[in-house]
């Protein structure tokens, strides 16, 4: 039965360009080797109530309830679902990606009735199509979009759809995995009800929590539920008296070292501020597009609704794109993504998240894939990618 | 919408002698500092192995299916029973205390048909109750089973369960968070089907993950299913598929330093040998239990069923427990852990699990609470129950 006990822990050190997790700041690295408090601890109570409050200026909300699942962004996006939809409840999914199809498998799972809208993949949903949906679909409990859709780089407009969700009697669902904290999410400006997102993306802290806000109205609904939510785990109406200050009743142990980290990188982003933050991401992702441009790659989202968290390209013409990203990780440390679903095999998903966010990882990524091509026969001369993005650097 | 950034994090230095987490290793703290790699980075996949074969050895088991849940031990449970358990399935719960009851409520929320056995809280199931039950009932699904209640102290002997479900053509399904890395858990010897734990008790990493196994067995049963599982981000045929080596088919980004963390926490548990490290976790609870004795606790479990990592006694009879421990907390930096349910203001629970079980934390504990009953006039001399200790300590 027994084994050799494994080396001591030495991984790869690699640049994360991928679609999540990002790099992590050392700052955050080292907020996690702090050694534990309980968690109910007097001085975790202090510790949850900082994050809630951060929370809340990251998703500029005052929803009181703003708090993070002890789990990844797809537990957030289970809980979300979940805890407001019964057996028969009507829900109006957005499918445009593997993102949207997972929500629409789980309203399936929770016995909702599920309204599928669907566009092309990259593409958004207009106002309009939306609207029809509702007007035709009688009662409906829900409507759930992705803001960011990871697997596709396009990004979902939602103003004014909380409006038009309330006027039709359903809540708004929001994913914001890929956006929360590189690009503006404006919760309460949306009229959004139901708000999740994970902490590997744009807030460049590990992955391993899943931020959540729910609006009064949501909360109204979750609790006046006919039948238990049908995960006890992600149960947010029992969850809310632990986060609940003042009550911080036992439901689960809290990840405490995972809070710890989600703080520091939650003080990283409000050092930062949102609007330098957001123009951050603009401007590397405006880069990088600029170089990959002149490697023949296209931007696979449509043109004003683009990702700057998560550039989504077509690999260059006859280029074996997953030699080039197995060869970008092993011979230079570099990782970025591949497509998923139809556009598996596609398309490159290059993620300028957080901390991955920067000029040097900008150069680096465009750097070695020019080296790359050129040595596939590719490229003629290297450094047109290199000096596509630095023209919009010196600009 | 702004409001102050809160300060570096610095929390109070604990020593965490509740019912979890427990203390963490240095080492286990810095492996956690360890920049990441991605979830799908064959780098990572390697670690996925070793962190496997390490826990199949902690298991004692041979299941191949061997793994981490994402989220704390509660997730393990409910991973465990939504996968099994389809609507009306008939599933018998042993209820002797808060997890046990946990486990009901579930059966409950999955749809099955609990067939509730119960016994005063810190008692055990005599094997012949559970057999009674299993004739009784019919066609049973499964039998679940807390091998550790932290709610009491109890230890539930598993000798010969398995087989005796197996002829029943039901599965056994064992809670072990309490137990797993302190306590002999022999998941092949039981015959145990689907068994689960945490990280922040006798492992000693923080908590996050809830390790788990599966027999071929209950795998099978798994397959088998006639519907989906209602949990997408707890299914275990999806999860397999991303941990089994060779497919590693995207599901949810893992918590990549959460799974250092384990690693990190295993390498030390099969470091220090799972013989000597039961033998150590016995020889501190028989001290502090000797010393509790001392002070006029009595234990809450029934004689011979006692876990040494969690040692749950009724409080000095006339003294505020609670005031005890809130004193214990802020004046002394211990946390020790209160009863839950009809417990609640009768006992203390005091952890020694992993790196907590230590002598110099039974005596710092047991100093701490001398001092504490004699200012509350309630011993004469301090220093008998750390007496009566060392007594152990040096025969």
């Amino acid at each position: 039965m027994t084994s050799p006990i494994p080396a001591e822990l030495d991984p790869p050190q690699r640049l994360l360009l991928g679609p999540g997790p990002s790099m992590v700041s050392p700052r955050v690295l080292r907020a996690m080797a702090t050694p534990l408090v309980g968690h109910l601890d007097p001085a975790f109570l202090v510790i949850m109530n900082e994050v809630q409050a951060m929370l809340r200026q990251v998703f500029q909300t005052q929803n009181p309830f703003t708090i993070a699942i002890s789990g990844t962004g797809s537990a957030g996006m289970e809980a979300s679902l979940v805890n407001v939809i019964e057996p028969g409840d009507t829900v109006i999914v957005g499918v445009a990606g593997v993102f949207g199809a997972r929500m629409a498998e789980i309203v399936g799972r929770c016995g909702g009735r599920l309204v599928k809208l669907e566009v092309p993949w990259g593409q958004v949903f207009p106002k309009a199509a939306i609207e029809e949906a509702l007007k035709k679909a009688g009662k409906v409990k829900a409507v759930a979009l992705v803001h960011a859709e990871t697997s596709t780089g396009a990004q979902q407009p939602l103003e004014g759809l909380g409006q038009l969700c309330h006027d039709h009697g359903a809540l708004l669902v929001v994913d914001t995995v890929t956006s929360l904290g590189g690009v503006p999410v404006t919760v309460d400006a949306w009229g959004a009800d139901v708000v999740y997102s994970g902490t590997q993306k744009c807030l460049s802290a590990p992955p391993g929590l899943s931020p959540l806000t729910l609006s009064p109205r949501a909360l109204e609904v979750i609790k006046a539920r006919q039948g238990k939510c049908p995960s006890w785990y992600l149960d947010l109406g029992m969850i809310a008296d632990y986060w609940a200050d003042g009550k911080r009743a036992y439901h689960h142990t809290a990840p405490i070292t995972m809070v710890y980290a989600l703080r520091e990188a939650l003080r990283i982003v409000l050092e930062e501020g949102l609007e330098a933050r957001f123009a951050r991401h603009r401007r590397h992702s405006q880069a990088l597009m600029a170089g990959l441009a002149a490697l023949g790659c296209t931007p696979n989202a449509s043109e004003g609704h683009r990702l700057p968290s998560l550039n989504c390209v077509t690999a260059p013409p006859g280029v074996d794109e997953a030699a080039v990203r197995k060869a970008l990780l092993l011979d230079f440390d570099i990782e970025i993504g591949g497509g998923l679903g139809p556009l598996a095999g596609k398309v490159w998903r290059i993620g300028l998240m957080g901390e991955s966010s920067r000029q040097d990882h900008v150069v680096a990524v465009l750097a070695a894939l020019e080296v790359l091509l050129k040595r596939a026969g590719r490229v003629q001369r290297p450094g047109a990618a290199v000096a596509a993005a630095l023209e919009v650097y010196a600009s």
